[in-house]
């Protein structure tokens, strides 16, 4: 190997005073329409009425907000400070390995506390449930990375936290769960005998290992049956997107300051919300003209964008949420237990949804075995040890840079690392191991 | 709880530009002569030719230098890029918990790929090797904090590496080894076949938990019978010392960016070297007559400046390395198996131990039940989990910003965050179980 490039910048750092003072609200500037969610037993669409027994006015209101821009408050602020503005990072090492022209960029969000973006929405929505008075969340986590995020954020703002975990990871990732109690949080193996959810999905298999789907019921019902408490969702809602465009809004300003704009945005796709939170205040710029390739990245075991119905669903397993329209692979899909677990949601962020219906986003899927051969090819270049669920974008960043090498182009190529990998370093082992299996 | 307050900066941050150009070498300030390092068999000071088997001439130079400022190399700088310059954070959440008038700033070395403050000389150790033509290093590693620094280092530079990790280590600490194997490292339980040290551990006992001496001996001795091998260790000696000072020359002029210039220096000690790194640019000041209060925190099963004798000792298990004058519970010495592996050697830095002896540091030690107290304290109103070594330094600036309560005096306290602790949530699992015992 060669020697390091030398006196190159490899970091374009924001100071704090350069962190965004406004979420972007894409919902202004979307060129169709966006359909409403629809009651459950109704079909008709969802007043704020239908939604206040689960969610604080401020987010409701943020929910069906048609505003441009939604001020952060103070508060939030101070929090983000902890760790945000985030760096925006050239992977110089990256173009070298793999010997293109292209130019490739990375927003690390794997440096907050809980080690992903979710803490954009956590601590957002933690936020607002305190001001209205709310004294616990209930929610649902899949790997964990949004449960641990949520449980920060509770506890910055003195909120207590029942996280219902998808019974397989809480025994595979016992790790996310000792965060989660670090941080004061209660973490319950869904399904549960707490609920009548869980308990309908015992009685008719004891063995269940859960789904987000039904972790999600459980966490509903909870926060339905408790007057002081409220339901937290981690992705996929219009709010939770609007919460992580800080990341887009920073990456926006970050290349500005180096005289760059993407030619492609890269982000891998559970629910959506961190490919939306780096892509939203770019596809503006889309809207109005310019050129912008733009590639969700999701597993073949759960391939919502790639081979999903766009239609109405339920968001969980009992039918108990709202109707939302979207790509989904049915409410009672369960995908195969890959390490990703952050991507095993049978459906997709409406808005995202949406904008791949209409041509503005492409969406690929790739197995697990390639995605983990693309993380540690990243960690061996660029030292960070990324997310399963990250990987995915970082193998389709590798497979347009590598279209790049092939057809001469430089181009600029974006894309967000949404977590880091190191509470999933089993997944690494398998793969190093050659056990790993698509 | 109330809101947290708002519109205060929390982090201060550098630009690449301001990265320090040199290293800061306390030797050329030390006010009483450094006692040299003796050969094993001779005991004569040890001269350039006797180190040259293990270091290549550039770090034995430095080992031995007295120039005031040794300059960082463009490549090094340029991989030190990836996560630095690191953040200098003030806990405003933690004084509030403590209700204290003291000021806590912390340097944050959790960022790093690696999770820890050891990339710094590891890095700059991988640089200097393959300049000189090495091919391979070895090292040992209790932990695997040190092991998986060095794993990155080789690899970006393109040194093959051999791991000898303490046995108990390896087996407790899967994702350590995980993580050195993602980023190209051999890695293997010691005491090994491989070696002669290792061989006579393993027939006086077959079960040998192994120790970080042993450890030492085996890749020692590996390093010696191969041409193109050189050795390489994370913590104790001169250069290493020298390498983490990067830290304190970057939190050095981040506090003076806002007024601020600490009156104690907090550390977490093992062999030394992440308290040397903080604390040698200050200490500068001191023997120049200013005020400043240096503490060493160590563990009470591992109380080397507390309760050793400041004597010439071995290295390692085996007395195979030079005899260094530091404070010392003897080679043979094996602690008992605490979650802070990365403070379980027998030792200290020259230096340290000499600053220590001339009352220059103080030297507290605490028990690990107290000392995840502290950690889970932190993390609650931080944000970020620290690594069960840090949460000795974070449990003594607790008890400081307690004084300062009791005392009314507004302190400013500094403490470096030498790493975070997610690859140790078993030991936060078992505190938090009540489970954990001294």
């Amino acid at each position: 190997m060669e020697m390091a490039e030398t006196g190159i910048p490899v970091r374009v750092i924001l100071d704090e005073k350069e962190m965004p003072e406004a979420w972007y609200n894409i919902c202004a500037d979307l060129p169709v329409p966006l359909p409403p969610p629809l009651h459950p037993a109704t079909k008709e669409p969802c007043g704020p009425e239908d939604l206040a027994p689960l969610f604080p006015m401020a987010l409701i209101e943020q929910e069906v907000s048609a505003e441009r821009f939604i001020e952060i408050p103070e508060e939030v602020k101070a929090v983000y400070r902890l760790f945000r503005p985030t760096p925006l990072q050239r992977a110089y090492r990256l173009e070298k390995a793999l010997d293109t022209p292209a130019r490739i960029f990375y927003k690390n969000e794997g440096l907050s506390p809980a080690g992903s973006h979710k803490p954009n929405t956590a601590i957002a929505q933690a936020y607002f449930n305190k001001v209205e008075g709310v004294k616990r969340l209930t929610t649902e986590t899949g790997a964990g990375q949004w449960g641990s995020a949520l449980a920060l954020g509770c506890k910055l703002f003195g909120l207590e936290l029942d996280v219902f975990m998808v019974k397989v990871s809480y025994h595979q990732k016992p790790y996310r769960r000792t965060l989660m109690e670090t941080w004061g949080a209660n973490v319950y193996a869904s399904p549960t005998e707490m609920t009548e959810a869980g308990r309908a999905v015992l009685k008719d298999d004891p063995e269940s290992p859960g789904s987000l789907g039904i972790a999600i019921s459980e966490a509903v019902e909870v926060a339905m049956k408790r007057e002081d408490t409220k339901y937290s969702l981690g992705s996929v809602l219009n709010h939770v997107c609007l919460h992580q465009t800080v990341i887009g809004l920073e990456a926006k300003k970050q290349m500005e300051k180096i005289g760059e704009y993407p030619d492609v945005i890269i982000g891998c796709v559970g629910g959506g919300s961190n490919f939306s939170g780096i892509l939203f205040p770019f596809m503006a710029d889309k809207f109005a003209g310019k050129k912008l390739k733009a590639i969700a990245v999701e597993p073949v075991s759960c391939p919502t964008l790639t081979r999903g119905k766009y239609e109405y669903d339920f968001g969980d397993q009992a039918e108990t949420t709202p109707l939302i329209k979207m790509y989904t692979l049915g409410h009672n899909f369960i995908p195969s237990p890959i390490h990703a677990g952050g991507l095993r949601y049978h459906g997709d962020a409406p808005i995202l949804s949406l904008l791949v219906k209409e041509g503005y986003i492409e969406a690929v899927a790739y197995p697990q075995t390639e995605v983990f051969d693309a993380g540690v090819k990243f960690a061996q270049a660029e030292g960070f040890v990324v997310a399963p669920e990250t990987a995915h974008a970082v193998k389709c960043v590798i497979d347009e840079a590598i279209k790049c090498r092939e057809s001469g182009e430089s181009k600029t190529i974006l894309f967000n690392l949404s977590g880091h990998g190191l509470l999933d370093l089993a997944g690494y082992q398998e793969f190093l191991d050659g056990k790993l299996t698509d």
